[in-house]
């Protein structure tokens, strides 16, 4: 159904507060939802609903374990992901507009940070070019096995222009661990080739998968990123293992610069513009009306909502949003 | 044949000082071809047969276009790829064994630069984090179009262990140019879901292929990687278009960082080589007699020629090579 953007977003902070987050964590984490949410991203408000997102009561405040002028770490103190990261990318930012560049990671969360497209937007349109790592739980096997090692890892790249920022979010993972999840409460199927069953099979039920391995994209290149993905996310950011070696928390990392460091900051953006107009301008495949550039099928979305002031949103979705409110 | 190393490196740096090179270029270029040569990868000696990788004449020095503490961009002046691409790696280390962190661009060569493993496995012995990113002419196509506008657009990206560097290196296309050249050569077909003909059209036809266009891996999330790696080295160093707007040279970014800026590197360097420890110890699929991770398969290949002091070269290759000696 149709939802008012205003009566959506305030429907959403109500229950973000009911859910323990100050107000001021619960502005961050709604952008976050919202950035998905208005672009047609699976991480929006559908993490709310069912068990959802409450606020964990033994949460501390945020404490940088490590710091130099271009870099620090952060005990996330069992915070939500996106409050974790969004101060993380905010550290970043600070030491890369005084020096060009800042890494920041985090360790101890144990929540999503959303969709990290979020964070590489923001760094982009603060005209820095920015790269987002995430970790999970082992969900996804490496090629050649089916016991699950790494998280679904998704990296997302922000890069500013004269134009829309182009903004490059994917999962390492064949399919996100969420789509199996919906795809097992639909008693849908899933595609044949992105997962294992518990025994190394592949198999196309969700409940199986769930009791197996998720499989990473693009075979052992795909494979080969994932586990980068993980390097930086887990060794590099110092999350803390069970007695088993298994995740306690999930890490992240921010890593921004300036393209000024390597000449003239304006015309970079001018030319990134040119590019992307270059590559729409290429010429397409049968049955293809548009050559879409990284993000900017969400920004059709967004552009279209913005115009309206409403958002489609799914009956059972918003009643249920409601319901929590 | 069996060849000793020896000779092999002895007739290649023969070879290298043949086609133009001073001694202490050929020397770094005759390190980046046995990189790819003892490891398996196909950017070795074959390089020289044929056309060969001749210097060129109006190459000039290598000049530093804009520089800051952090960062450099360099005008390769028509020097070979991988020179440049040397001097680029020296200097980014030298900025981030003062600062943590060092990026250096490059343009103005039109030449290869290598197994670009090479740059991040060098990264990585030095104890840095690495990622090396190296643009090409347009032979790739971005998703849902089949005219050429990439790049193969590989990037490497190097970790430093305990035990051995995790080295990834990959090419964002779904099949190097080089793989198409070599079809073509031996009058193979190549794979019928790497490359379109100028029609549009998938074709297993190598000459079909080079007259239209090669794809990009791992579907449209590999076309979004690859896109992001042209912004890298096509806008952000500053390659310089011909009147049609194609490009005249081949970018490079290195970009490296100290795995100290987050914590302490030697414990960094202990859990690389413990999370290789455990996804080479996950359950493997029917088949598969060992789980490699990202370097693994070429350093075995390595060993094995450093024990013997042998390496397989083909008899066509090996003929070829000492003729042009």
């Amino acid at each position: 159904m149709q939802v008012r953007l205003d009566e959506l977003k305030a429907t959403t902070l109500k229950v973000l507060r009911l859910s323990g987050y100050s107000q001021e964590q619960a502005e961050i984490i709604l952008e976050v939802l919202m950035y998905a949410q208005l672009r047609g991203n699976n991480q929006g408000i559908v993490k709310l609903i069912g068990a959802g997102m409450p606020a964990d009561v033994n949460a501390t405040a945020i404490k940088v374990l490590h710091e130099t002028k271009l870099s620090a770490l952060l005990d996330g103190g069992r915070n939500q992901g996106m409050v974790v990261l969004n101060r993380a990318l905010e550290m970043a930012l600070a030491k890369a507009r005084e020096h060009g560049f800042g890494i920041v990671g985090t360790n101890n969360t144990n929540t999503s940070t959303g969709a990290i497209g979020y964070f590489a937007s923001k760094a982009a349109q603060a005209g820095f070019i920015g790269f987002i790592f995430s970790g999970s739980p082992e969900f996804v096997a490496m090629h050649g096995s089916y016991e699950p090692i790494f998280g679904t890892n998704p990296l997302a790249i922000g890069v500013p222009s004269a134009e829309k920022p182009l903004v490059f979010d994917m999962a390492t993972a064949a399919i996100a661990r969420f789509g199996v999840i919906e795809a097992k409460t639909a008693g849908r199927s899933i595609s044949p080739d992105v997962a294992y069953d518990g025994e190394g099979q592949p198999t196309t039920d969700p409940a199986a998968a769930l009791a197996g391995a998720i499989r990473t994209f693009g075979g052992y290149k795909g494979a080969a990123l994932s586990m980068m993905v993980e390097v930086l996310t887990r060794p590099l950011v110092q999350t803390t293992p069970n007695e088993e070696g298994r995740k306690t928390d999930w890490g992240n990392l921010v890593l921004v610069f300036d393209p000024g460091l390597l000449g003239d900051a304006d015309t970079f953006k001018q030319e990134v513009a040119g590019l992307v107009g270059k590559v729409k301008a290429t010429k397409r495949l049968p049955g293809v009306d548009e050559i879409l550039v990284p993000g900017e099928r969400g920004d059709r979305v967004l552009d279209a909502i913005l115009a309206s002031g409403m958002v489609e949103v799914e009956d059972n979705l918003w009643q249920a949003l409601q319901a929590k409110a």
